[in-house]
């Protein structure tokens, strides 16, 4: 998505081969025009699929998903993080490693909120190794509900996150795709 | 706000004389469409105020906060919770103590997104103690910024955080203001 790869040239922050920041516009300061962009162009891309709910995991997720729940007029819900584990009969929950922190947490979904009947769209801010969704795909397979599509607004592409997730079966879109990171230089996939 | 009002009685449980849960549409699940009519409903109130920035703290501000920035066409910052001292020259830092989980916290900005001419309008999902909102007024007075307004979503008036934040100066609209919290009976200031 063209606005989207134009704000990571411009505000985005490559600390090293690995690491993007992009505090100036999603994961610190929010753009909300931007992110009703990415919204729409989530309704864009997954307009023949039929959605109930948007799902993603807090805090950065849920900028883009609540417009894109806007837009489509249904249910957000995001799922918790935690560290310690939590004993609590009404929540799915999956382990989740983070290769970023180095530690491993916990996340959380009421089981209030996510039903049999219901077509997700898995929406996260970042996909690097692909824990974080496959974590998120866990607690809906536990639900019963199912997982109509995955969307990610900036992808790491040189990281194996799409490829371990569409080996469970579920095709991945994003909306930036990183070929590469380097201090002076992000560079992205050509599709 | 009357459309908030309906959900906090269709929607939110009381769990004792203190404790409200709307995990339903506003801290778990979230009501996109409700979301922007909070918006519009800050818009409505604070359209005499010129704001350059809506600032919140994560994570269930977030929702309302990032619609009122998208109508205002303004950015969005979240301040970051974190349970260890943060050193960092780079961040403002607050110490907030939490009388519903009996634990203390620190909030932080990054200095990048608060600067001395911005007129922020802080909003937070929930007002009880005023601690979040007087850790959040702390930064952005560090900051040298202007605390144009304060919005809170649902206030409980029967605990002392408004008095405590307009002792400071500052004037807080409420969207939903509780009288009384009890299992059967949920009941509203009447303004």
């Amino acid at each position: 998505m063209k606005r989207l790869e134009e704000c990571i040239v411009k505000y985005g922050k490559a600390l090293n081969k690995d690491v993007l920041k992009v505090d100036a516009f999603l994961n610190h300061q929010i753009d909300p025009d931007l992110m009703m962009e990415l919204g729409k162009d989530f309704v864009e891309h997954f307009k023949d699929t039929p959605i109930t709910k948007v799902v993603t995991i807090e805090t950065s997720g849920i900028a883009p998903s609540v417009m894109l729940g806007y837009l489509l007029h249904v249910p957000v819900v995001f799922m918790k993080k935690s560290k310690s584990k939590i004993v609590d009969d009404n929540v799915y929950t999956a382990n989740i490693h983070s290769f970023t922190k180095g530690i491993d947490y916990e996340i959380t979904c009421s089981k209030d909120y996510l039903a049999k009947d219901d077509q997700v769209l898995f929406i996260d801010d970042f996909m690097a190794n692909g824990e974080a969704c496959i974590g998120g795909i866990k607690i809906i397979e536990q639900s019963g509900a199912s997982v109509a599509g995955i969307g990610i607004v900036i992808e790491k592409a040189f990281q194996p996150g799409r490829k371990k997730v569409e080996a469970l079966g579920y095709p991945v879109y994003s909306q930036a795709r990183i070929a590469s990171l380097d201090k002076d230089m992000i560079t992205f996939v050509e599709e």
